[in-house]
């Protein structure tokens, strides 16, 4: 086991129900990361349809912060179930409340091979030259950062006009390996791409989070970037790409961000 | 009236319930176009969350084909109802079966306005010098081409390495300008980008589709772009996105879908 194993595992209730505890470790200040909770909820997808256990692409609407030590509970409702892909969606329930609804499509993800066409890896230093992503941001503290060993791209600076992008590597601490259930938190992991061009500024709410799982990661770092290249009228969308040790694609996210920006002038 | 809210117009049942009819002017071969039937959803959520109308982000999983002449039902379930913000999700179904289900954050969304960061619209020739989409193709018709005039980019057909596209002009032929609920269908409508690198390779079955609607469009003809960037293991990610005849980033696409692609050899 690993503490994320530990800190996903959930307990079958009433048929379609599962019982968890959502773990402060995985905190971003006070609140849980959106990735963990998705990866909490796509759990109960997974436990549900355990011969389609990995999304093939899921969605989540964060309905309202989770709680950082408290129990929860993920109702998983069957659309569609078929020979090789079935369709689920599940809401995550802390204190009565829900706080994370997912749509999914299930199925079974492969070891990456040679793909016809396929988003390029981008150059980028190795780990070991990469600096760690710092444990305070914006004067919250980050207890994810003990979980997760994450390093920045010191080149991913200034992409050039009309895109503000972040980049960089990321594994366990404990040595677990990448799969497809911990994809679902390293896609919300690194901070905003956003800041690299506009500095910290402030908290940037995901409204909405898809992530579309391609393969199953190889061991090893993987390699990540998230880019905005669209923000307009309080809202952005980040996209972001995951790559395994062997420089595959196995995942791609997007997401719809608040964004409050100070007033100009 | 026009048309298209002649086909999108639903009646109210008992509570959190809609009728309507799918209409067959907007088949692909006999089935219902997946943006048309993605349209005829979100009007549910736009009856059932009148002051938030618009579909900031939706997601739809496709579960079984619709049928091109007949009645359907959408339910709608509020999930959250903020002040500025709401979630909701809503299932659509035809002959007690469901076809398609939904997941969105609705909101309001403005008029264009200068963004901060924005996707540049290509460059491509005006809609004159663009031929229309043929109304056959893979020895199906389309009859939904009696109601989109749809023109092609004629420069799409290599971008280059790594990514297969297509692009150009969209709108309603009987004269309907474009709103948000129009962007759904319209983000579905042009030909699988796929076919600009490989050629009709058949039915390309779309799993899921998720479009962030940005911003309410001007008048006018759009301008689409569609790129594919990422096929293997039977399915690829297509991403697209509309602007308005300002040159207005209007919405953003993406969708997973299968492929089954000839043998090789």
């Amino acid at each position: 086991m690993s503490f994320f194993d530990d800190d996903t595992q959930l307990t079958q209730g009433p048929p379609g129900q599962y019982q968890g505890q959502v773990q402060p470790h995985w905190n971003i200040g006070s609140n849980p990361n959106g990735g963990y909770l998705l990866a909490l909820a796509a759990q109960a997808l997974r436990r549900a349809l355990p011969t389609q256990p990995d999304p093939l692409s899921v969605t989540a609407h964060y309905l309202q912060p989770g709680l950082g030590s408290q129990p929860c509970r993920v109702d998983v409702q069957t659309l569609r179930q078929g020979r090789s892909l079935s369709t689920a969606s599940a809401t995550l329930l802390q204190d009565g409340q829900p706080r994370l609804a997912l749509l999914a499509s299930m199925g079974t993800l492969h070891a990456a091979a040679a793909p016809m066409l396929t988003l390029p890896r981008p150059a980028m230093p190795p780990p070991e030259q990469c600096p760690p992503r710092s444990g305070h941001a914006q004067g919250v503290s980050l207890p994810i950062l003990e979980r997760l060993d994450i390093r920045l791209d010191p080149s991913h600076a200034d992409p050039g006009q009309g895109r503000s992008q972040v980049g960089g590597w990321i594994r366990f601490r404990d040595g677990r390996e990448p799969d497809p259930l911990a994809c679902l938190l390293f896609v919300d992991a690194f901070p905003p791409a956003l800041f690299s061009r506009l500095g910290p500024v402030g908290w940037v709410p995901t409204v909405e989070l898809t992530v579309q799982l391609r393969a199953r990661p190889a061991a090893g770092w993987m390699q990540a970037q998230f880019w905005t290249e669209d923000l307009s009228d309080g809202r952005l969308i980040e996209d972001g790409a995951l790559w395994d040790s062997q420089g595959r694609l196995v995942a791609q996210s997007r997401q719809l961000a608040l964004v409050r920006l100070p007033a100009a002038g």
